[in-house]
């Protein structure tokens, strides 16, 4: 499969997913209708919808291996991935306020609170965060057995333990030099766990047995760290137009990287090396060549 | 029931929340344990556990009514009541940030962005709600099916629709002057729909007929209508050291207040009609005395 077909299933992915978030992120009202303005914002029209896809993959390959309907699999899965695309969207909105990141930019676009305000950006993000846990538990393609494990997966993934525990490690780093070790744990925690979550939300959508759900968990961790590999060489190398932001903003702000620890070549070989072992962790799975081919893609993503 | 036993039973049931919530909290991390000890800060040691109290008491009020056992209820109960409990303090946190209403002091504490920084504070807050829903869907006294009713209502009640929406509104509120009727949306939204969730918790935990789910949102809307009220006036009339914060800052700031629309005289006689509603409401079930009790004790709290 070549990056051209990945790129071609990616945007049908991001399509269907869109239309269903669409859905979630539909209201107004007329006083205050600028937090739904600011919710559809920042969730819809933009991102590579990584996270959904991945869900959506897992859930067919689950499915495969378990011989649930396909289809059915599919529109279980949906729900799961849109409440785990409000997540990862909210937390772009936080970490990109002024007393976090304190960006302007976004996929190109203006911030969040540059666009609506600081106190609207909050609020958009914690009520994409409020929203997430409703869409999952009111899954009505998956039990409510199902539909509880989810919930409590998402909230683990990007609670303290998780994604969030990244993000005060990430603050922490701001004014302290990591060692590898501590960066691997931070990226693991800020970018790997919503990744991991996604690929686990699958298997629980198509019924996935114990192994497939170990495996995915051994393909994620994989494609995520080679993921924020990849973000690190094309912060420092990488093309600001495609990229739609400014490059050379961790070497600037002095901020701990892998780029701290190996060239830009051991990182690109590094980042091989991770992918190959999520390719391995799924090839004996029937089906699991989208999933392959999407690891490679992501390795030479070039934004 | 004198208000002296209704602060009583209050105060058990803030020490069994307390613990409950403190084993939620608890955890650490060497590097990043900052996170949970802002988490605790907030949310240990401090509050009246109003909306709590109103869960357990509406899980026995409807295990009463169904048969219930009472204990089992309770225990079904409490987890609901802790997750209501993380979405109020998180709601806190970000309320008190300074691109909202900048307060420095809460329960005449330092606020989180005072003592831990403002990010660590949003954070926080983050980590609150974000825990919360793990809390709801994981409680082992209910079933999946109604863990997940209680997390879809946390999350209508929490969300746009409702206490976000209240804020949003609070916001628009700072440079507009509303009518009566907008500021009873604000109120309803902003404080209401909490409080309502906590009655409707309440009920599910226990079992309740539709008929007691419609009575616990009458009471709910009742009491948190009147819990706005007294809280303006508090704010108008109150002593600084029993509300541990400054007194006369709605004035100062502009801010529509019930006060704006009437007399102090006027406000109170207005909260004690929507206390003998909420009691109307309830008082045909079995059992109700307690409830009843805390409408009249909330009428006439000092801080």
């Amino acid at each position: 499969m070549t990056g051209f077909e990945i790129e071609k299933l990616l945007s049908v992915g991001a399509d269907a997913v869109e239309s269903v978030l669409s859905e979630y992120a539909a209201g107004d009202d007329e006083k205050f209708g600028v937090i739904y303005e600011a919710v559809r914002y920042s969730l819809l029209g933009g991102g590579k919808r990584l996270r959904p896809f991945i869900v959506l993959q897992f859930a067919l390959l689950a499915a495969a291996e378990s011989g649930a309907d396909p289809e059915r699999a599919y529109m279980a899965a949906l729900p799961y991935a849109s409440a785990l695309e409000m997540i990862h969207t909210y937390s772009l909105i936080h970490d990109d306020l002024p007393c976090m990141d304190n960006d302007d930019l976004r996929r190109g676009k203006p911030t969040s609170h540059i666009k609506f305000g600081e106190a609207n950006a909050l609020l958009a993000g914690d009520a994409l965060l409020t929203r997430s846990f409703g869409v999952a538990v009111s899954n009505a393609y998956a039990s409510p057995e199902t539909n509880c494990l989810a919930a409590a997966l998402l909230s683990e993934c990007a609670g303290m333990g998780g994604m969030i525990g990244g993000q005060v490690l990430d603050l922490i780093g701001e004014s302290e030099h990591f060692d590898m070790e501590t960066l691997e744990r931070l990226q693991s925690l800020k970018t790997g766990e919503l990744i991991r979550c996604a690929a686990l939300l699958g298997c629980y959508a198509g019924g996935a047995s114990e192994k497939m759900c170990e495996a995915a968990e051994k393909y994620a961790m994989g494609i995520g760290r080679a993921f924020q590999v990849i973000d690190d060489i094309l912060d420092a190398t990488g093309d600001e137009k495609l990229l739609g932001k400014p490059i050379g903003s961790d070497r600037e702000s002095g901020k701990t990287t892998f780029l701290t620890f190996m060239t830009i070549d051991e990182a690109r070989a590094y980042a091989a090396k991770l992918t190959e072992d999520a390719k391995t962790a799924v090839e004996s799975f029937c089906g699991s060549e989208i999933l392959c081919a999407l690891a490679d893609y992501l390795l030479t993503r070039k934004k």
